[in-house]
């Protein structure tokens, strides 16, 4: 494999490392600011703060990436208000939260009341799906930022702790992964599939998308899935260790987020088939399995870490929501890596 | 005065009659979403939220707008940040709130780990000068939408209301008018102020802003004031009934979010002069009156309206903080406008 024919995230222009490096450095800025109520660590999936008595709350704050770019080539914006805030509920949920209200930041360049009303009615719709309450926002016209027709989308989400997910404490050696699937690309590896679909193949949004008898459009605007209704029984259970919402990193990224140190994730291959979509970006890009999970969700949105005696009835609880999870790995002993077992 | 020399929103691109057309569109979606818990209305400064007991939380979303484009001519960052929440602070404390905690959004085309850094590290300060927490945030590179070297910023905040300003149902006919005064433009009107100063006038962020003694630069990132510290004692004594933060909109399109539909806001223009900033954009612009009162908070940043039995103690206490407030009105019968008296 040559340079020439890999097409990885750097060359769709997004520096990993230096995020991962900016993290760091903004970890010492968000614990100079730490007040005696927040109870969460940095780095987590959600902000947990300690109101009063034994109500915690938790927030999360998230854009669709440039999800937003490909909702404008295809003109259909509903979409990615509704990614917006399935995007958040699932941050929460992995803290164990129940959605309590939300706050949108829109942002454009010249203000078309049509788009801009066709996605915050996607976030309004997925509120009420949620059981969320759009408490407000904020609509910005700001020329010379944003090109005419382009806008940005970012949400706000506060939710109140309502199951007990011990988190990355809970998890065990012996513990399954329990897999959701995924509806798509969910909000992650935009740039890069709009690099190899758009830049690369020159496929624009109505043309097939390989191996799927849709469009490429409709492919990718697959709106982000909200887990909530499908984990709910199995959280209020306690079956459910600890979720890892499985986004910019992918499996081995957030997966690891959940790991005590003398543990590691095996995931399993084998166990499903990621399906037309991530094979056909996977081949074109040419970067290694390690490369390809780490840039795309591969077909699953959340992974549920459940001890074993509660594998049976989460995976039944799951299934009445009318989604097909699976078991794709396990906990073993290790130094907190995440290894994909390819068989 | 004709088309030509006249320089407007309009002029700078951005639409107040299609922003007002979608805040009313928007309203219904909000409305949709409404769970028995939300106990404010929608077009308050900020969403008030009954937790339980007697917790009522309070929520802002906002972004500094194109001041960022100034901040990276300026190649100065931190204060932006500092913008963004002292700005979020303000909002929500006209709503009796003390702030709880804040999230980040920072959106750009290319990563740069120093300017992200910069821009963070102002936020993270002003959280710890409004004692408020720094929970969470996402930072998110964007290649295609933002171009190399912009980047845009919203911001987040919950607090608690912590005092009681009964709002517009406390606001009485012979209410004064109490002006505290702001550093500049705070984080409005850039896209006018750019369109000027830069488009028209082709100045530099180096060179003189007319009549200042200060630079173009330094006159426009003046940081925008939070009015918190200022107003903490005046309203936990009970002395406020409502508070106007002059954003967008200024003094006409924010005082009359307080006001009951009985009475009118008579601001007198000759109890203050608004300085060399706001005198010369508003010579430059040939804009009416009426039209720059709505496009520059013209040297007031907060307005609160303070019955006159506790106007004297009020702007004792405000004085006693170092800044310099003052008596710019009265609350007279009237039909809900605001009308600016020049005399």
């Amino acid at each position: 494999m040559t340079g020439r024919d890999r097409f990885t995230y750097a060359d769709a222009g997004v520096d990993l490392d230096a995020a991962e490096e900016l993290t760091r450095r903004l970890a010492s800025l968000a614990a100079s600011t730490r007040t005696g109520r927040v109870s969460g660590h940095f780095g987590s999936f959600g902000g947990r703060f300690r109101l009063s008595g034994d109500s915690e709350l938790v927030a999360s704050a998230d854009g669709v990436g440039t999800k937003v770019l490909v909702a404008r080539m295809a003109g259909r914006h509903d979409g990615v208000g509704q990614d917006l805030v399935n995007h958040c509920v699932d941050d929460i949920l992995t803290e164990g939260a129940e959605p309590l209200f939300f706050l949108d930041y829109f942002a454009c360049g010249t203000l078309d009341s049509d788009v801009a009303f066709a996605v915050i009615d996607g976030v309004a719709r997925a509120c009420r799906d949620n059981g969320c309450a759009l408490l407000g926002g904020e609509t910005a016209e700001m020329p010379g930022l944003y090109a005419p027709g382009d806008y940005d989308l970012a949400g706000f989400i506060v939710g109140r702790v309502a199951f007990d997910l011990r988190g990355r404490d809970a998890v065990s050696i012996g513990d399954r992964l329990v897999a959701l699937p995924s509806t798509g690309l969910h909000t992650n590896g935009y740039s890069l599939a709009r690099g190899i679909l758009f830049d690369r193949l020159g496929l624009d949004v109505a043309d097939e998308y390989p191996g799927t008898g849709s469009t490429v459009g409709e492919v990718l605007l697959r709106v982000h899935r909200s887990y909530l209704p499908h984990l709910r029984e199995a959280c209020a259970a306690g079956w459910v260790s600890a979720l890892a919402h499985i986004t910019g990193g992918g499996i081995p990224g957030n997966l690891s987020r959940v790991l005590p140190a003398e543990t590691q994730a095996v995931v399993d291959l084998r166990t499903w088939d990621p399906g037309p979509v991530f094979s056909f970006l996977a081949g074109q890009s040419g970067m290694t399995t390690d490369e390809v999970f780490r840039a795309l969700n591969m077909g699953i949105g959340m992974i549920a870490v459940i001890p074993t005696d509660h594998v049976d009835e989460a995976l039944d609880s799951v299934r009445r929501t009318g989604i097909e999870p699976f078991v794709c790995g396990e906990i073993l002993a290790g130094d907190g890596d995440v290894r994909l077992e390819a068989g």
